[in-house]
């Protein structure tokens, strides 16, 4: 790809552990370079117990200007920023960083945003709707956020980590009383299925709901990427569902990440 | 520039402060992407306090292959290689690092090398000749230690920092017995005149040696790059001398330098 590389390139990272089958770089750089930044975003493989030395010396590098914040970290990451927006707050992770002018690093989460844009692409409006929730790790906190800010009537929110779950439902109950309770793998009912589980990734895995329970009036969407149409996808499809692949979340977000990383307040 | 940039993209970094002036970024990622690799060579500026911090994260961050080191940073540096070259520790500093396949950091100075090779791309051979070399820091050891590794038949050297110039006549002086000395500013008498001092960036400095006392049947070389044609070498040119502008230098270096990113061995 065409790139400006010199000695004043401003550098973002994408940091992650795996990092290679990350999309971000070539991505995120392009955006960057249609909005003539000379700036680049480069992968960074860093284990958990490293993570904390690696954003440190991110901070003391003064040509760092942000940092894009993948599994497993994005809930690491949220304690090293200084002054986190609500909604990176009560998703509890962070997956975007970015210094400010005064030194101090402001931290967002859009993966919330980045889903419930794809699924608007798609047609379905969250508002007034009922919607399951499966995965109330990193992604699925900021997507319960967000399903409710959109103004979801109610939000139902399944994990087999029950002390996980029960977090995100009572942080967001304080947020947003009356509209979320604590759901399980049956999706009968609710307008909107949302997987935010990494099952489907590899063969062999369950499926997040029991899909001989979905109907074909409901919208269903997935995080996963890999594969493209993930199996949850394809059940759901098969009934005549409309749907929402993990790309679908990935390109309404680079836009949204390229946003926060050129420049972010959180007042 | 093109390049490939993507999740596998192995990072190298050039650190220094400042770092915005600095050529490497794009002149060694071409040769990178022509020898085929998946790698960038990106800026990090990271001040003299922060460099441990820095390299530490580094060595954490597992796509880093390799560092190179530039002002004011190699000698600092040279401590954090578990295995330096002989070349590195004689010359106190080093200027590339990269990590072995056993996880170890290598550590080499290619400043001497690159320097020798850009003079003697100008037709000039060190070996049996008399030089001068002024400025004792990290570029000065690395370039006195490729004098005498090069046969020079006697080097000497000057420093105002008369401390540093002491260790370094003292230490190379056990490496190349009774072939270094100390020098003063009287560049009369040898054959080679080497300023590798900063001296010449900047506006009303002082020129490294007394320039009355040059005759044109001297070779003077100068690791500055801005201005081109430094103040020194405009003086020795005016007197016939052959001259090797610090691009010179640059220029040798850049295929050893990336030579020593992709593979490293100090045995």
């Amino acid at each position: 790809m065409d790139v400006t590389l010199t000695g004043e390139t401003r550098l973002f990272y994408i940091v992650g552990d795996p990092i290679a089958q990350v999309k971000s770089p070539p991505a995120l750089t392009a955006i960057l370079m249609k909005r003539g930044a000379n700036a680049l975003l480069v992968p960074a493989h860093v284990a958990p117990a490293d993570l904390e030395l690696f954003l440190q010396a991110a901070r003391a590098t003064r040509n760092v200007d942000g940092i894009v914040v993948t599994v497993p970290h994005k809930l690491a990451a949220l304690a090293h920023c200084d002054e986190p927006t609500e909604r990176a707050r009560f998703a509890g992770s962070t997956n975007v960083m970015r210094r400010g002018a005064d030194g101090r690093w402001r931290g967002d989460n859009t993966d919330g945003q980045g889903y419930m844009d794809g699924i608007a692409a798609c047609g379905f409006d969250v508002a007034g709707k009922t919607a399951l929730l499966v995965g109330a790790g990193g992604a699925g906190a900021a997507i319960a956020y967000e399903i409710l800010a959109r103004g979801a009537a109610h939000l139902k929110v399944h994990d087999i980590d029950t002390a996980r779950r029960d977090r995100i439902v009572g942080r967001l109950g304080e947020r947003f009383p009356g509209r979320i309770s604590v759901g399980d793998a049956d999706p009968s009912g609710v307008d909107l299925v949302a997987n935010a589980t990494p099952l489907g990734m590899r063969d062999g895995d369950p499926l997040p709901v029991d899909a001989t329970k979905l109907a074909g009036t409901q919208f269903v969407a997935d995080v996963i990427t890999k594969p493209e149409i993930s199996p949850l996808l394809v059940a759901a499809r098969a009934l005549g569902c409309a749907i929402m692949p993990g790309a679908g979340m990935f390109n309404a977000q680079a836009e949204l990440l390229v946003d926060r990383m050129l420049g972010m307040e959180t007042a």
